[in-house]
């Protein structure tokens, strides 16, 4: 089993998102250059949702152009897409990965897209269907995957049947969300060595929040089982800026310390991560970064 | 393998130690009593060290008293000692239980005792021999179990060595303290499961602290070797009051938010407890409870 891991950096989209500052074009951009800057693998850079439902990631097709033009920006970018005309949108802007949501619960699948499950996975079959014939890489999450705050518990069988299903269909990667940081770690155990066991670890992905300071809890308990990708968030940018800490992505900073610590290789550099958790903070004015930066800062002027 | 858990709250010695604030008498003893009304099974009251040294720890013995004299207080409390005066004055006090500490390197028994590993080992056997005669139970903490901020890395075998030492002396548990929150959790994993291994479950226990996000992560990868008792403290009291979150020891309420939800059985009164954690907030003015304690207030309101 490797011991290589690969982190996703959703912040300037799961992060931005759930902030109430809405950042231009060009800070967008910082902050996504500030990330690759500190060799983390792949950020997710915007989605491509209407403007009118989350103002904050208008302009994402000018985010994907602008990194692309930038000369020595290498780094690989998703976006997030909701349909047919996001990941057409995002086609049409040059995206060379886009990320699907799929829903393990019909309550969720009704709030967030107005289907149930079982059309919102037609549809998402649909856009990988397409994506695959134009030769874009397709991440396909699954939302709610431990549990929902309107259904309660997720089934497992439920789960295990949607990553079974676009695994086949062809997803590059499925990642598990936790989406409302709900999940605890021995749920988290027992689903990943399950779903390993059955497809392997290199194609499976987990996604969690720090809502209940349960999210490094849960990615240890997920590495345990083999998992080896991660979504995780410059700063812990996410959730409620007025509850600090409580409802944001579990902190890129947190993962890639403990990870690092227990022997894993992120590739990443963390004394420029903390930089860029530093713009992050700035930029949106987030009270709190990740909870080890104090120390994390303080430890690495001491080498 | 039980499914039970002995939780320990040691907020009234190690969270009050740590802040700022110092509370009078009648504060620390209405603390404890808010911790053992949410059905804490056991607490840590104060310490018998020189008020000069810990000032927020003066008057032990009133605490000790005090609780002694409330006709429903029936919970079991330790105190802590840090020398053969200190047990004297403890069981003068009417102590039952007191909690010792050892060291696992040298720096760190020289910064904290002046002395020696080797010499800090023979005060505490002698402690021990004679708090055996007394009928005190014996609380023995291996302080920088993990890693020692002088020191670096602890070395295992000198921890196995200690652990052995001590429960073949008599002491009643022997406690592994990640003393300033440097632990990973594949360290905790690997340690706890070895120590468990030799001497079982019952009479080992860990104390962590959430200094860098990982206290969670690491309480689980106790529990996944079979630990069953747990130093924390209400509130997530401790560290510095300047850097919320920072360096605290991990919060009861966290630890018994997620080991309920795993499944195990802690006896403790959720309400209770973040009734408790309040009261200690509002006596330190501490500024963050345990993480989780936003969402636990919803969830609690909803059931």
């Amino acid at each position: 089993m490797t011991n290589d891991i690969v982190i996703t950096d959703v912040g300037p989209r799961d992060g931005l998102q759930n902030q109430p500052k809405i950042l231009t074009v060009e800070q967008r951009v910082q902050l996504v250059k500030a990330i690759a800057k500190a060799y983390v693998p792949k950020i997710e850079v915007g989605s491509f949702v209407s403007p009118n439902a989350v103002p904050a990631m208008a302009d994402t097709d000018q985010v994907l152009r602008a990194l692309a033009s930038e000369p020595d920006f290498i780094t690989p970018c998703l976006s997030l897409i909701p349909n047919m005309k996001g990941y057409e949108f995002a086609r049409d802007a040059g995206a060379k990965t886009v990320a699907m949501v799929l829903y393990a619960s019909n309550g969720m699948a009704q709030k967030n897209a107005s289907m149930s499950m079982a059309d919102a996975e037609e549809v998402t079959l649909n856009i990988l269907r397409l994506a695959k014939l134009d030769g874009i890489e397709v991440i396909a999450t699954v939302a709610v995957a431990f549990e929902c705050p309107f259904d309660g518990p997720s089934d497992p069988a439920v789960v295990q049947a949607i990553v079974a299903k676009f695994l086949q269909a062809g997803a590059n990667h499925v990642v598990l969300a936790d989406t409302i940081g709900a999940a605890h770690p021995q749920q988290v155990r027992d689903m990943t060595a399950t779903l390993v066991q059955s497809h392997g670890a290199e194609q499976l992905g987990c996604h969690f929040h720090d809502t209940r300071a349960m999210g490094l809890a849960n990615v240890y308990a997920a590495v345990e089982s083999g998992i080896r990708r991660f979504d995780t968030s410059i700063a812990g940018l996410g959730g409620c800026p007025f509850a600090p800490g409580a409802t944001g992505n579990v902190a890129t900073e947190d993962v890639v310390m403990m990870l690092e610590q227990m022997g894993f290789d992120t590739g990443i550099d963390l004394t420029l991560l903390l930089q860029a958790s530093d713009i992050a903070q700035d930029l949106t004015g987030a009270l709190s970064g990740g909870r080890s930066k104090t120390w994390l800062m303080g430890h690495l002027l001491k080498q």
